[in-house]
């Protein structure tokens, strides 16, 4: 990871955008609760319906789920998930585990439930007829313009995927053929950790950039 | 859309900021095809492999595809399966796309085919038992890095869509398993479009963001 300290030397308006891509973190437990200002929601779902989209099909929705019985409901389906995955681990793995708080769906003051509608534009979505998933790529595009958006923002955003697709479509009424991609905690946190929480845990540590890189082929360093 | 202009009243870098993710085009046609400064390149893969993935199991790879030949088999596939897609359009729709100008493989400086492979972080990758595609949306919020970073740095960035997965991944030689997601067009740029291609052409247009947004339930205003 490149750092972009005070001295990084680079133009302050690239330098200050690096930098909210550094800060961004994956929150469980610096929810403060506190209200969002409805300003800032709104350019924070407006970066995200910016994002590109296959075919410009913009395929995404976003339900916004304040409703604490609904959270709560959703709330109990993940920490049954918990044991499911839970359940699957042994030894140093499941003590591990133990300890990672993996949502923080009460805590936090917003859950955004993002969904794929494949019918949007259909039936021609240019760039879509070879790769199916296109669709579903462009959903995740927007969710990263909200996460750099809220961090932004000052907020925090937690991706919470222990869930079934199923049991999230019918808690929030998704219409047939309508897909959850992501439940999004959404709010103000008291602070946002520099290191992960999966590597401050000893979940596992980040991989080197170098490794990704590939000339011309595969494997080609 | 949310514009913000020099009367945004927001603090500079929160401006500057959002102006980044506006800015950011799917670019086609505006490749100057110059070199790309290797600082510049670093920084942009660096931002793409500070994405959040699920498990931190950072699953997705770059292969940076410079040779000529190469990359004129590829457009060769890329015109080939634009011809499939043309074939399933009638009457205004088949005009339209003859517009539209779907690749910039060869005009770009550089491209870069983002992998995503299953197998890394496995078998208990933290967040993905009960969806399994969670793997392939790290992928794209990697993409989505990138593309912002890019754009920030006054490079322009063009996702390729119209390719057999098989076809790529015999191209860059991917390992069994490994599965390409996007190939990105990358280079410096003569300018970026103000409108997204397809609206300019009379494609499609977008949809105000209000229609995406539900509360509580789907379809609940």
């Amino acid at each position: 990871m490149i750092e972009h300290g005070l001295d990084s030397g680079l133009d302050p308006e690239l330098d200050a955008f690096y930098r909210v891509l550094e800060r961004r973190r994956d929150v469980r437990a610096e929810f403060s609760g506190e209200p969002i200002d409805d300003d800032v929601l709104m350019r924070v779902l407006g970066a995200a319906h910016t994002a590109p989209s296959v075919g410009m099909s913009q395929p995404w929705d976003f339900v916004l789920v304040s409703d604490t019985e609904a959270r709560a409901r959703f709330r109990e389906h993940v920490l049954g998930e918990r044991e499911v995955f839970e359940s699957q681990l042994d030894g140093e793995r499941s003590q591990t585990f133990r300890r990672i708080k993996i949502e923080g769906i009460l805590e936090s003051s917003l859950g955004i439930v993002v969904t794929y509608d494949p019918q949007r534009g259909s039936p021609a979505v240019l760039g879509r007829h070879a790769i199916a998933d296109a669709g579903l790529y462009s959903v995740c595009l927007a969710i990263q313009n909200l996460w750099l958006a809220a961090t932004a923002e000052n907020l925090g955003v937690g991706w919470v995927s222990f869930y079934r697709e199923e049991f999230l479509a019918d808690l929030v009424e998704l219409p047939d053929g309508v897909r959850p991609v992501a439940w999004l905690c959404l709010g103000p946190v008291r602070e946002l950790q520099r290191v992960p929480d999966l590597e401050r845990h000893g979940w596992r540590r980040r991989r080197p950039l170098t490794e990704a890189l590939h000339r011309e082929r595969y494997g080609k360093r």
